[in-house]
C-alpha cells in the first residue's frame, strides 16, 4: 500500500480507456486513435460524438441514423419543460443544467439499465438535449421563445441559432462545430473522472453526467473560460487608455505579485495545447470580421506577457473565451457550451466504465488526532 | 509516472484527511480520533455531524447553536417545495433527491462561496434539509401531508416521525439515531470521493453533494442496503416452507454457481465491519419486539452460510436493511436514509477539500487504436 498521498492523483493512472489519449510532451490529443488536428475542420461534431460513444467512425447510414436520434432527443420531457421557467429564474446556468439534467432522467425510457444498447441510446439523447437545455435556459431567463430548430441543420448550427436567437452564418456555425469537436473529450479530466467514479458504483448515466456537470462548474475546470472573458472585460473597462497596453501592465503586475491568470497552464501538456492552436486561429478570423478586434489583440498580448513572465502557454479555455464572445454567446453561457461538447466524452466514458466495471474506491492518509476519549454531553 | 493502472484505485492514497480513519485489519472505524464503538449509544447524530464538519466536540452552547441551525434549515426553499409533487410522482427516491438537492442551492444565501464560514452554514442546512427532503418525497408520493416536526425532538426522531407518519418510540428513535452515526462517514468511499473530485475544481458544496448522491445511488454503494432487503423478501416469498431453511438452500446454490450475495464483503475490512456489530444487535432487539422475527432469523442464517462458504463477513448494508425494515421504513427509502447520515461526512470532506485544495486529475492508460487516418464522409 502506498503510504503517502499523490496530491490530486497527479501521474497516478486511474483507469484504462480507449476513448482518448494525450501526448503531453508533443502536445497532441487523439480521439480513438485520430489526431484532433485531422478532425478539426474535416469532421462534424455528430460524427465525433458517434465515434467517441460507439467506438468507430460511422458509415453514411449509421450517421443518418444517429442524426435521427439526435433530432428526436431534443425534448427532455415534461418535468424539465414544466420546471424550466422557475429554474431559469432562480439558478445560474451551471446550477440550472445540473438540476435540469437530473430532472430529465424521469422521461428517459432507458434510465434503469446500464447495458450497452440503452446506454448508447441515452448517450445520444443526452448529447441532443444538452444544447436544447442551454438554449431553453437562455430563452427562459430572457423571457423569449426558443427559435424552432432547422431540421436540415447540424447540432452546432441549431445550437447557435437557439442560444442567440439569430440565424448564424455558415462559417460561424462551422467554427462552433469545430469548437465542440475540440472540447469533446480529454481523458481523465476532473468532470470525466467524477462521472466514472459515479458510474463505477453501477449508478446510471444521468447520475454520472449530473456529477460531471457539477464538477465542470468549478473555476479550475470548465468555469475557467468564463473567468478568462471576465478578466479581459475587467481590464478593458478599467482603463481610459489602450486596453492592449493595459494588459501588459496589469498582467505583469499580477504575475509578479504571485497572482494567477486564468486560461494558462495545464497539468497534462508540456507544449502548446493542440486545441489552443485552432481556437487562436478562429479568434483571429472572427475578430477580423467583427469590426472590433480589441479582445483578440488583448488576448494575443496576454499570451505574450504570460509566456515571457512564466513560460506558460494558453490552454483550451483561453481562446475559447474570445471565440465564444465573437460568436455572440453570453459570457455566463461559456461553461454551458463546454458542457454541450463534453457530453459526448462523458457519456462515452460511462459506457466504457459500465462495460468493464470495478468500483473506484481509493485509500486515504489519516492526518488527524488519534486515541481520543468521548466525554458525554452532560460532563462537558 | 506509474505505467499500469490500479484498477479502482485500490490501495492508492488519493487524499489526506482528518475526518475519519479505518483500521481494516483490526476492524475499527474512527471519526476524528474517536472509535465509533465509543460513540454508538453515547453520542447523538447532531453531535457527530458537528464533530465531523467543524472538527471538534461541541460544548453545550455550541451544540445548542448547531441544533438551532438544524431546526432553521429544514425548508429547502420555494423551488424545491414547488417541484416536490411533480418530482415525487415521476422520479425514484435517489433520482428525486439528486434533483431536489440540486434545486435547493437556489435558496441558499451562501451558495456562491467556498470559504469556511459559509461552508459550515451550508453543511448544517444540507444536514437539516436532507431528512426533510426524504420525508417530503415519501409524503408527496403517498399523497399525504408531512407531520409537523417536534421542536423538542432530535433529527432522528423527527425523521422517523415524518418518514413513517407515526410517532416513534423513544427507543426506535434512539436506534435510528445510532444508525445515522454509524453511517456518517467512511473515509474515501466512492460517493465521498466523487464529492471531493467535484469540490477540487472549486465547484460548490451543493454540486459536490449532488455528485455524491448520484454516486451513492449505485447498487455497489448505497443501493446495496435496498438490494439486501429485496433479496430477503424474494427468498421469503419464493418458499412455501421455512424461509430460514430456504436461505440455506438458495444462498448456497447461488454462491456455488459463482453468484454474489449483497451485503457481504468490503474492500477495506479484513475483520468484521465494526458497524455491523451494532446493527446486528439492533436487528435482534427490534425483531424480538416486532412479533415477527423472520427476517432477522433469515439474516442470521445468511450470515452463517456466507461465512462458511466464502469466509465473508456482513458489511454495514447487511443488517442496516433488517433494522430499517423493523423501524417501518419503506424498502426503497433505505438508500435515502443512508444519504441523510452520510450528508454529515460528505459536507465535512468538502469543507476539508476547499480548505487545502488541489485539482484531482489522474492519468489514464490508453488501450485503443493508434495512428488512424480520418476518411471524410463523402469518401466512406
Amino acid at each position: 500500500m502506498a503510504e503517502k498521498p499523490s496530491r490530486g492523483l497527479a501521474d497516478v493512472v486511474a483507469a484504462s480507456t480507449a476513448v482518448s489519449d494525450i501526448d503531453g510532451q508533443a502536445g497532441r490529443l487523439y480521439y480513438r486513435g485520430f489526431d484532433i488536428h485531422q478532425l478539426a475542420g474535416a469532421a462534424t461534431f455528430e460524427e465525433i460524438a458517434y465515434l467517441l460513444q460507439r467506438g468507430a467512425v460511422p458509415s453514411r447510414d449509421q450517421l443518418d441514423g444517429y442524426r435521427a436520434e439526435i433530432a428526436a432527443g431534443r425534448d427532455a420531457g415534461p418535468l424539465v419543460s414544466d420546471s424550466m421557467r422557475a429554474v431559469a429564474c432562480s439558478q445560474g446556468p451551471m446550477e440550472a443544467l445540473r438540476s435540469l439534467v437530473s430532472l430529465a432522467s424521469a422521461a428517459d425510457p432507458d434510465k434503469d439499465s446500464n447495458d450497452r444498447a440503452p446506454n448508447l441510446r441515452k448517450a445520444a439523447r443526452l448529447t441532443s438535449s444538452q444544447p436544447a437545455l442551454v438554449a431553453g435556459y437562455a430563452a427562459a431567463r430572457d423571457g423569449r421563445e426558443v427559435a424552432a430548430a432547422d431540421p436540415g441543420a447540424g447540432l452546432a448550427a441549431n445550437f447557435l441559432l437557439q442560444i442567440t436567437g439569430k440565424q448564424p452564418s455558415d462559417r460561424a456555425a462551422q467554427i462552433l462545430d469545430t469548437c465542440l469537436i475540440l472540447h469533446a473529450d480529454h481523458t481523465m479530466n476532473a468532470s470525466t473522472f467524477a462521472a466514472r467514479v459515479c458510474a463505477a458504483t453501477l449508478s446510471d448515466m444521468h447520475s454520472a453526467v449530473v456529477a460531471a456537470l457539477g464538477t465542470l462548474k468549478g473555476p479550475l475546470h470548465g468555469g475557467a473560460n468564463e473567468q478568462v472573458m471576465l478578466g479581459l472585460e475587467a481590464i478593458r473597462s478599467s482603463t481610459g487608455g489602450d486596453p492592449v497596453d493595459a494588459v501588459t501592465t496589469q498582467v505583469t503586475d499580477r504575475l509578479r505579485q504571485g497572482g494567477k491568470i486564468m486560461g494558462f497552464g495545464r497539468r497534462v501538456y508540456k507544449a502548446e495545447d493542440p486545441r489552443a492552436t485552432h481556437l487562436r486561429q478562429f479568434a483571429a478570423e472572427l475578430a477580423a470580421g467583427s469590426g472590433d478586434d480589441t479582445y483578440y489583440r488583448m488576448s494575443r498580448r496576454m499570451e505574450e506577457v504570460v509566456l515571457a513572465e512564466k513560460g506558460l502557454y494558453p490552454n483550451v479555455d483561453f481562446y475559447a473565451a474570445t471565440v465564444y464572445h465573437y460568436l455572440g454567446i453570453p459570457t455566463d453561457l461559456f461553461t454551458p457550451v463546454f458542457s454541450v461538447s463534453r457530453m459526448a466524452g462523458w457519456t462515452a466514458h460511462v459506457i466504457e466504465q459500465h462495460a468493464d466495471n470495478r468500483l473506484i474506491r481509493p485509500d486515504s492518509d489519516y492526518i488527524g488526532e488519534s486515541g481520543l476519549t468521548w466525554v458525554p454531553l452532560e460532563q462537558r
